[in-house]
C-alpha cells in the first residue's frame, strides 16, 4: 500500500464536470500565476516570513518537547491545555486523529499510563466548571499557550486555574505548569521567569494558526503519546514534495491552484468533509487555517478587496443526512474535498441474518469500513453528476506519518493559496477591533472610550426591532 | 428576568448597515409576501404536511416516553442511539445543552442514576469499536432510531449490536432494545413484530428533522434525565407566539423574513454562532434543518432554481480566533445569527492578581461569563461597524423551557422561509441518487446497473490528475 497521502482531483476537471469544471487548459493557462505565487512564496520564506515551513527539518523543537515529556512521563493523570485558536486546534486535530475517541473515558492502563487531556479552548463557566470537577489539582499539569501572552481569554484562564492548583499545592502550584510562549516577549515571559515556571517556546517567526508542529502542539501531543517523531517525519517527506517545482508533482500547489480557479467560477464555500471520525476535527483546524489566512479587506497592494473562501465543515456519511441535498441541489457556489481512509485501523463485519429481508439482508458479510468508503464513493459519484466540483485526499492508513504528511500539505497549501489571491495569509487584522471593545468592556484601562462606544451604540437599540 | 427568548434583529437594519442592511420601508414592502407565506405554511398545516407544528400540543409522545422511561428507570448504565441526521442531531443538541458536558463521565451518582449516552450517527468502525469497548450488554439499553426503516448506516448497526447484545444475553437480547420507527410501514415495523421489541412511534407526518420533539427526541433525553415536560411547555409557549398574525410580534416569521431578504442581497451564507458551548451542537442541528429543507433545485412551479442559503456553525469566543477574521473583511456573502445567553447557571469570578502588570490584572474579580458575554457583545459591534449583518437570539438562561422555545421557533422559521423561498420545506430528492450508487457499491440485489456505472466512472479516472 501506498505510505503517503494523494490528491485526487479528476472530479474538479470539466472531463467530469462540464462548464462546471476547470480544464486542462485553464489549469495551464494558470501556471503562470501558480510560478508567481510559488516564487512569491519563497521570497517570503527566504526573507523569514514562512518560518513554518521550515519546522519539519528542525529537531531542536521535537527534542525539547520529548525530554520535557519524558520528564513528567506517568506524574500526572491529567493534562489541561489552556489555550484558543492556533494555540488549542491542531493539538485537538491530530490528538483525535491519532487516539481513539474514548480516549478520557479509558482507564489508565488503556492509556499506556498517559494523562487524560482536555484542550480548553473557550472561557464558558459551565463548559469550565465542569471539567475541573473531575480533576485532582495535585495530579494535574496545566500547559498554559499563548503566543503573544495577552490573549485575554487565556489570561483569566491562567488566574483560575492557578488559583485553583495553589488551594492544593501552595507554592508549590508552579510545578504544575509549563507555559509555551514567544522566546523573548509577552507578559508570559515576564510570569515565567518570576515564577520560575517551566517553558516552552513558540519560534517568533510562526504564526499561531501555522504552529501545530512546534511546542504548541508537539509537547501535549508527546504528553498523550503520539508519536511526534513520526509525524515531523510525515510533514518532512510532504515538505520534500511540495518544494518540487514540476507544478504536476505538487500537491499542495495543486490543491491550492484548483481551488483558487474554482473561486474565480463563484465557488466560493470551501467544504472539507472527512469520510472519518477521528479526522472530522481536522476540519476544523483547516478552517481556522483557510479562514483567517485568505480572508482579507485589501490585497498586497493595499486595494480593497474583500476575498477568501469560507471553509465548512462536514463529517460523511453523518452529513449525507444533513448537508448532502444542498450540496448537490442548492446554489452551485461550493468545491467539495473530501479525505478518505482507504483502509481502516481496525474494520467491523456486518453479520449475516434475516436472509428474506432484501432491505437488510445485502449488509450481510461486508464490512463498516467497506460501507463508509461505497458512501462517499457514491457521493462523489452524485456529486459529479450533478456538476459539483469535487477533489478527494487519499489517506492510505492514519498513522502519525500520514497525519503529518496531511497537516503538513494543508499549511503549505494556504501559504501558496495566498500568493494565488494576492493578500497576505500571515495576519489577522480584521480581528483587533474587536479585541479592543472586549477590553473597553471588562473594564481594561485605557480602552475607556472603546466602553463608552459600546454603550452609546447598545443604547441606540430600537425595542422596534426585538421580538 | 425575562423568561422566554428574543429575536435582537437591530443590527440587521439600515440605521445600523447603511446600504447593507435591511430597511424599514423593506420589511414592510415585504409584508406581502410573508403574509402569502404565513398562508401557504398553514394551508400546509391543514393538509396534513406540518404535523411537527402541532407536536407542543399533543400529550401522547410525553406520556408514551415517560412512561417507557420510567419503566427502564435504575435498570441501565448506558443508553446508545442508532441513528443518522434527524434522527441523532436534536438529541445530541438537547442533550448537550441541558445537560454538563462530561455527562458521560461523571459517575453514576452526579447522573442522578440515569445511563451515560452514546449517539452513535456514524458508521466509522473505528469510532463503534472503541465505544462498544466501554460497555457491558447486559447493562445497555439501545434505542434504533429510523423513520423508513431502510436506512443503510442504522440497518448496519443494528445487526452488529443484535449480535453484539446476544453474546451476552443470548434469545433475551431483544429485552435490551427499543426501536423509534413508523407506526405502520417500514421493515423496521416488520422486525418488531417478529422480534417482539419494545417500539415507540414516530408520526407519519413528521418528517425526520423535524422530529426532535417527538419519541425520536424525547425518549433518550427522558432516559438522560432531561425534563421533557417542560421542554415540550416551551416548545407550546413558542408556538402560540408563532401563531401571531401580527408579524412584528412573531419571531419565527421575523427571523425567517430577515434572512430570506438577506439572502436577496447576496448574504448566502447563515452563520449561527453559539456563544455557550452546551448550546453549540444546537447549530448542527440547525445546519441540517435549514440546509436540507432549503437547499433545493426545483421551486413550487417545477422551475429549477438551484436555491437555499448555506448554514454554518460557529462557537464564540472560540471562533474569533478562527473564523472572525474571515467574517469582518472577507465577501459580503454572509449574515450571522448569534445564541447568546444573558445568564449562565453557574459562573466563575476570575481572581485578582498581578496588579502591576496591566495585560493580566483588569481582568481580576470580573467573571467568565462577564467576559463571555462581553466578546459577544464586542463582536456584534465590530460587525456592525463593518457592514456585516448579524442579530441575536437573546436566552435568558439555558433551561428545558427556553431549549424547548430555541427548537421550535427554529423548526418554525424554516418551514415558514420554505415558503419565503417558493420551495417544498419537507422533502430531500437530491440524495436519493447516491443512495442508490451506495445499494449498488455494497452488492444490493437490484442495484446491479448502479454498480457497473460507479465502477465505470472511477476506472474513466486519469491517472495525470491524482499526485
Amino acid at each position: 500500500m501506498n505510505s503517503r497521502i494523494r490528491l485526487d482531483y479528476n472530479n474538479l476537471m470539466t472531463d467530469r464536470l462540464g462548464a462546471y469544471g476547470i480544464s486542462q487548459a485553464g489549469l495551464e493557462a494558470a501556471g503562470k500565476a501558480a510560478v508567481q505565487a510559488s516564487q512569491w512564496f519563497h521570497a517570503r520564506r527566504a526573507a523569514g516570513k514562512m518560518d513554518f515551513f521550515d519546522l519539519p527539518d528542525t529537531p531542536e523543537h521535537l527534542n525539547s518537547c520529548l525530554k520535557l515529556a519524558a520528564k513528567y512521563k506517568g506524574k500526572f493523570d491529567d493534562l489541561v491545555v489552556l489555550g484558543i485558536g492556533g494555540s488549542a486546534l491542531g493539538t485537538t486535530a491530530i490528538h483525535s486523529a491519532l487516539n481513539p475517541s474514548t480516549y478520557n473515558l479509558q482507564d489508565k492502563k488503556a492509556r499506556r499510563g498517559r494523562p487524560r487531556l482536555w484542550v480548553l479552548d473557550n472561557v464558558d463557566p459551565e463548559k469550565l466548571k465542569a471539567v475541573l470537577a473531575l480533576l485532582k489539582a495535585k495530579r494535574t499539569l496545566v500547559n498554559l499557550i499563548s503566543k503573544s501572552g495577552a490573549t485575554a481569554e487565556t489570561s483569566a484562564q491562567f488566574l483560575w486555574i492557578r488559583q485553583w492548583l495553589m488551594k492544593d499545592a501552595g507554592k508549590n502550584w508552579s510545578k504544575n505548569m509549563v507555559v509555551t510562549t514567544d522566546p523573548a516577549g509577552g507578559i508570559l515571559r515576564q510570569i515565567v521567569d518570576r515564577e520560575k515556571l517551566s517553558s516552552l517556546d513558540v519560534p517568533s517567526g510562526v504564526g499561531g494558526r501555522f504552529s501545530v508542529l512546534t511546542p504548541v502542539g508537539l509537547f501535549p501531543l508527546a504528553m498523550a503519546g503520539v508519536d511526534i517523531k513520526s509525524l515531523l517525519e510525515g510533514a518532512n517527506q510532504m515538505r520534500k514534495m511540495t518544494l518540487n517545482e514540476n507544478p504536476w508533482k505538487n500537491p499542495a500547489r495543486l490543491y491550492a491552484l484548483t481551488q483558487f480557479l474554482l473561486y474565480q467560477k463563484g465557488c466560493r464555500i470551501n467544504v472539507m468533509m472527512s469520510y472519518s471520525d477521528s479526522l472530522y476535527p481536522m476540519t476544523d483546524w483547516f478552517r481556522q487555517l483557510w479562514a483567517e489566512s485568505l480572508g482579507k479587506r485589501v490585497n498586497n497592494q493595499n486595494q480593497t478587496v474583500e476575498t477568501g473562501p469560507t471553509p465548512v465543515k462536514a463529517l460523511g456519511a453523518t452529513d449525507q443526512h444533513s448537508q448532502l441535498q444542498l450540496y448537490i441541489e442548492g446554489p452551485r457556489d461550493k468545491a467539495i474535498t473530501f479525505l478518505m481512509v482507504e483502509k481502516f485501523r481496525s474494520d467491523i463485519t456486518i453479520p449475516r441474518a434475516y436472509p428474506k429481508i432484501a432491505d437488510i439482508s445485502y449488509l450481510g458479510g461486508k464490512s463498516f469500513g467497506q460501507l463508509l468508503n461505497s458512501e462517499a464513493r457514491a457521493t462523489a459519484l452524485a456529486l459529479s453528476k450533478n456538476g459539483r466540483p469535487n477533489c478527494s485526499f487519499l489517506i492510505p492508513e492514519i498513522s502519525p506519518r500520514t497525519v503529518g504528511q496531511l497537516v503538513f500539505l494543508l499549511e503549505t497549501a494556504t501559504a501558496y493559496a495566498g500568493g494565488l489571491f494576492g493578500i497576505n495569509p500571515m495576519d489577522q487584522p480584521g480581528v483587533e477591533e474587536g479585541k479592543r471593545y472586549t477590553y473597553g468592556l471588562m473594564g481594561r484601562a485605557g480602552f475607556e472610550n472603546r466602553k463608552a462606544e459600546a454603550e452609546k451604540f447598545e443604547a441606540g437599540n430600537s425595542s422596534r426591532y426585538v421580538v
